[in-house]
């Protein structure tokens, strides 16, 4: 089967952040997915409408099964019912989860693999996916070589990971991403509450973040813990009137002195 | 005492990270302090040469008592005993610390207050100060004015923040900043574990933080937690070996949910 990414039949199967955000990607390089499909209409039409020339529908067993390419863009828990409902085909099957192992294909089809864009999507907001890290891998090296082309014709940053090591992409990525999203969170609740605007923190969250593109993150350490300034990690624990938003506070405090006294043994 | 920001005679004590950003920016606006103070001759010296036609001393007795601006840019633990230390005069004198209260001044000067960039500064990094939210008060309303012209010739953001609302940010800044650098940190340390490039990493990490400037972090939260999808949370719980990092998994995992779920009762 001739399948060049520039003339592939793509079928989208799911239309959240990254389904929708991947698809107006695919779009922009002449590569727009020919279906959606979504568990609900409104979803699945949404999407479509933003993907002139593309059909839709609630129903896998509607879906064209001359497709080149199959791309599983859901949640990690609803993959293998998915799949299990796909109605059989010769395309190549991909997922684009960080923490799902490639061999969950594997009792439904013959050529399958993984398209992992590392990134934080939502539908609002638009991402420049040259930037994009895409993780992938397929189990046979011709369909390797279809992914890492068509993940070029996206990004200017595409590897090869086994699901071994994606796993552990996926886990640094919640510490990176999710939990430090979280951070800023609770940085916004503590300023809400004292009526300062979360704006005012801008610029030090982007230099935070800038910073470790010069300089590792263990050099770029500032702050309260890492002088191990008792006198004030205790002051700030007690502003900190949440529970759980203490807990953090002490925990995190003691992570950073640990990662950078590791011979000392722990104070308390 | 006339004292316009354009022909201030400025005494810095300290030559720490902030110590040496701040006065490298004083000196690009015509502002460079005449005297440096440090404890060690060395790192006294070594800011001094970066500041031509500067003095330097390790001795505050050493310190003329003609300045209009003594600038304290130390460690907190330190500041009170070289305050106690510093020959009497009638200029006015700031701290540059998030969490020390400006009454800290009052036994041994009249005229006092807080000059607080917030921002992470290291000796190696340049960063832009016109993009610094500075937090200034003083203790009349003629030195808060003189302050205010003073960042303002430096910095596109000034504030006026009292002692309470400082502690407060400054508290905020620890999450935003120090914790946040941490999980980068965390996030290095696990990539290299298993011999993945942390550059990788830095597209994501710019986008999480750019994020938040067109959204609130609670709706632009992403990932396991909020989907509170609990097979690849244990999952990836499993995958830590360090006992501080998968505490810090949990912790911050059960936040998340708690703050997207304010009202359910704790699920364990």
């Amino acid at each position: 089967m001739g399948m060049s990414s520039e003339k592939m039949k793509i079928i989208l199967i799911g239309a959240g952040n990254l389904a929708t955000r991947l698809a107006l990607a695919l779009q922009a390089k002449g590569l727009a997915p020919e279906w959606v499909y979504s568990r609900t209409e409104e979803s699945s039409r949404r999407l479509s409408e933003q993907l002139p020339h593309s059909h839709y529908t609630t129903r896998l067993d509607s879906l064209p099964t001359d497709g080149d390419l199959y791309i599983f863009a859901v949640k990690d828990s609803v993959l293998p019912q998915l799949l299990s409902a796909m109605p059989a085909n010769a395309g190549l099957w991909v997922h684009t989860a960080g923490s799902v192992d490639r061999e969950v294909f594997r009792p439904y089809t013959n050529r399958y693999g993984v398209f992992y864009p590392m990134q934080t999507f939502s539908k609002e907001r638009a991402v420049d996916f040259d930037d994009i890290p895409f993780f992938i891998e397929a189990n046979s090296e011709a369909d390797t070589a279809r992914l890492h082309d068509l993940a070029a014709r996206l990004s200017g940053k595409v590897y090869r990971a086994d699901s071994e090591q994606r796993k552990y992409l996926h886990l640094a990525a919640v510490f990176a991403c999710n939990f430090t999203n979280h951070l800023y969170a609770l940085c916004d609740r503590i300023l809400q509450e004292h009526n300062l605007p979360f704006e005012a923190m801008l610029p030090l969250i982007r230099e935070t973040a800038a910073k470790v593109a010069d300089m590792s993150p263990f050099d770029a350490q500032t702050g309260p813990a890492i002088r191990y300034d008792q006198n004030i990690i205790a002051k700030q624990e007690a502003l900190l009137t949440d529970p759980t938003m203490r807990e953090i506070y002490t925990l995190l405090s003691r992570s950073i002195h640990e990662t950078h006294n590791p011979d000392k043994p722990k104070e308390s």
